[in-house]
């Protein structure tokens, strides 16, 4: 049986809708990759009150674990230790030699900002080396320690992390190898945890798929499966324990069997590290660079491109030619052939395409034209209407493919860059007959 | 006294991390404006006894308002209506009326996937009319209607929205007009809303101005002030009662008198939306056209500014410059000048402000070079080194700086955008000379 925990995320700014909460899905995530699941991620304000009431309320449905994030700042309102401590029946301390580590680590901090003075900043940090009697320390990766802070008799342990995710994270993996975390969730069932991610097909498809597995005579019971789709791909994210892996190699062979091509990624690699890895080559194909020529995605698919560190290494370049005078221009396309067939055409894609490799010297251009909208549409030419071309500068191999795109502005920009990236890939791995399937991966056009 | 409310966001996706929930935040802004503060935001899974179990919580809390999203579609783990109904002590009823309104609205969604089966499709639609009685309909954005649903005795008032933000966002604004919404928020205050936005200092500082302002006798006890550092801008929002106003305007007027040039918006407005106006033009400056070059950022800026509707009014184009070469061949930057003080430099990065302005015939150029890590840095030239240099086409106003970035490659990639919108900003309305502040804005550079 998993064991449950719950996830308490402090902070007004948070709770406020001010900044958005990274932390609560990713401990999820976390908790979920060693068996334990997330049974709620509850965020509150700095009230103390409202954390104890969270507290509580995790402790009464009966969780194993329950992580708190933030709230182990210097400052008066952050509280979550000393909550945590007083749920837990456990007095608070000082503990010196905490309080010498966290000075030593704000030495440095504090020569950065002259003006400050050294014994107030001290004085509140303080405050941070103050815990509960019995809890194990994790040492602060920023200037705050988090804790693992056991029931002094019976309940939830309590792990309490601090609120940057960039201290949050490597503080999670030191919380996960102490005695007092591994006590707590015991007896949780390690589980095998898979993703495949499908591309060019409706969510409800998949649905179907799984209805069709069953029916014939798949065992899914032991799998626990979620699908869904997260900018404009589909993810199948299953959960098994290590003795029903037959269950799920079977799963995978149905899928694999019943939409070939759609299926891109078993590995749980997303479309960006495959891209990432056939441009950088390997034994089986040559390294490639890349340029990019974008109007309506504005710079977007560049941006993405390089999102990954090493990018250089393929990454050559792009234009932005959002004006018709700069796809003249930048990209050479022949005002003549804008004049004759418009800007967002399937015939501007590709001499976007071959423009950008031309001007870069680069191996593969990528050519994006369209109607991001909300204005600029007609009915011949809706908004979400956008052609994007991949071609090889050499061989002259290349696809073209034409979109209809739902959503808004933001929605059919992010979802173009998706698709121009599948279209690399499949150009790059020689699939460029990938079927048509209409407002997904759009329509194959022939010029 | 402000009315409270809790938040439940259901969704096993959501709760297991795979995809981010955007309600809650959302929801929180839209009650905070109408002077309900948010007290909770849960996320809780697909399972009904969860759901259950959270908005006993809020209601054992004292809240005065539930809203919660998600688990409105046709599937039969879809039970938000059900759950909510028997919390409210109300029976569940076929509305046959309703049941006709998204039968009309399916007919044609049904046309797009011709291999569905429209009776099955139906039936499990049938169950979105199944609603308790008593409660106010939301009329269906996509095919779930939500509902507004009183207790039967007493208790808080739930909302029940759809999950899908494009649904939810419009039928929260039906909601708030309904009659059964207005009772169950009656008595709540009416708050007055205010942003102020800074950007060259760190939020320690403004934590220091709120102290001196009390200590100067100002009165900031009816002011709920939070201020919070967000995409490298400090933003200071502040809530109160309008007959507050004058001790609101006293802050105003402090923060102005202290921070100057610092303060770049007190109407809410965004860095964004000024550059967008400052760019379009009005009676007092002039409309102007923009172009970038971009090296660490690799389009990022670009996208950035046309991520806004209508901004190819004034975005021509851009140049995405990771390579060397491309740095020369596309933006026109002399290959000694590269080999002589190398592509990090001001230099460079005003070579490359002036070459988009150039090629692509613009009223102003931006350039940017950088290391955004992780790899690549030297003890000269760490990562985090940033050149953002602004120019004008016509006059050869320019305003260059160097940024010491901190954070993650996501983070310098990000921050240095910004610090491209706030140069922008400053050359248009001809302030260049705003003060250095290490780390934040930058330090000017003249070559």
């Amino acid at each position: 049986m998993s064991a449950r925990a719950g996830i308490v995320v402090t902070g007004t700014e948070v709770l406020s809708g001010i900044i958005s909460d990274r932390n609560g899905p990713w401990l999820s995530e976390r908790l979920r990759e060693i068996g334990v699941d997330a049974a709620f991620i509850t965020i509150a304000g700095d009230r103390p009150q409202d954390l104890d009431a969270a507290l509580r309320f995790f402790a009464e449905e009966g969780v194993d674990l329950i992580v708190t994030s933030g709230g182990l700042g210097p400052t008066a309102d952050d509280l979550t230790a000393e909550v945590v401590g007083r749920f837990q029946g456990r007095e608070m301390a000082l503990d010196e030699a905490l309080f010498g580590r966290i000075a030593d680590i704000l030495k440095p901090l504090l020569a950065r900002w002259p003006d400050l003075d050294p014994e107030a900043v001290l004085r509140s940090n303080r405050k941070q080396a103050v815990i509960p009697v019995g809890a194990t320390i994790l040492e602060p990766v920023g200037t705050a320690p988090g804790l693992v802070v056991p029931p002094a008799s019976e309940g939830p342990t309590v792990v309490v992390l601090p609120g940057p995710p960039r201290e949050l994270q490597p503080m999670w993996e030191t919380a996960r190898g102490t005695a007092a975390f591994t006590a707590a969730v015991q007896g949780a069932t390690t589980f095998d945890w898979r993703i495949m991610r499908l591309f060019g097909l409706p969510e409800s498809e998949i649905a179907e798929t799984l209805l069709v597995a069953e029916r014939e005579g798949l065992s899914l019971e032991p799998l626990e499966i979620t699908t869904c789709l997260r900018r404009g791909e589909i993810e199948i994210a299953t959960r098994f324990e290590p003795a029903d892996a037959p269950a799920y190699d079977a799963l995978a062979a149905f899928v694999r069997a019943r939409h070939g091509q759609l299926l891109f990624s078993e590995d749980g690699s997303t479309i960006d590290e495959q891209v990432a890895a056939l441009l950088t080559g390997s034994s089986a194909s040559p390294a490639r660079t890349i340029a990019t020529a974008e109007s309506c995605t504005g710079g977007l698919l560049a941006g993405r491109l390089t999102d990954r560190a090493g990018s250089s290494a393929y990454v050559l370049g792009g234009l932005v030619v959002y004006a018709n005078a700069a796809k003249v221009a930048l990209a050479g396309v022949a005002p003549e052939l804008i004049e004759r067939v418009g800007a967002v055409s399937p015939e501007v894609a590709e001499a976007l395409a071959d423009g950008a490799a031309d001007r870069l010297g680069a191996d593969v251009g990528v050519g994006v034209t369209g109607i991001a909208g909300p204005g600029g549409g007609t009915p011949e030419k809706p908004v979400g209407l956008v052609y994007v071309s991949v071609a090889l500068a050499d061989g002259g191999e290349r696809i073209t493919r034409r979109l209809n795109l739902s959503g808004n502005r933001a929605d059919v920009r992010d979802r173009t860059t998706t698709v121009a990236l599948h279209l690399i890939r499949r150009l790059l791995l020689g699939l460029p007959d990938a079927p048509d399937v209409p407002g997904i991966l759009g329509t194959r056009t022939r010029t």
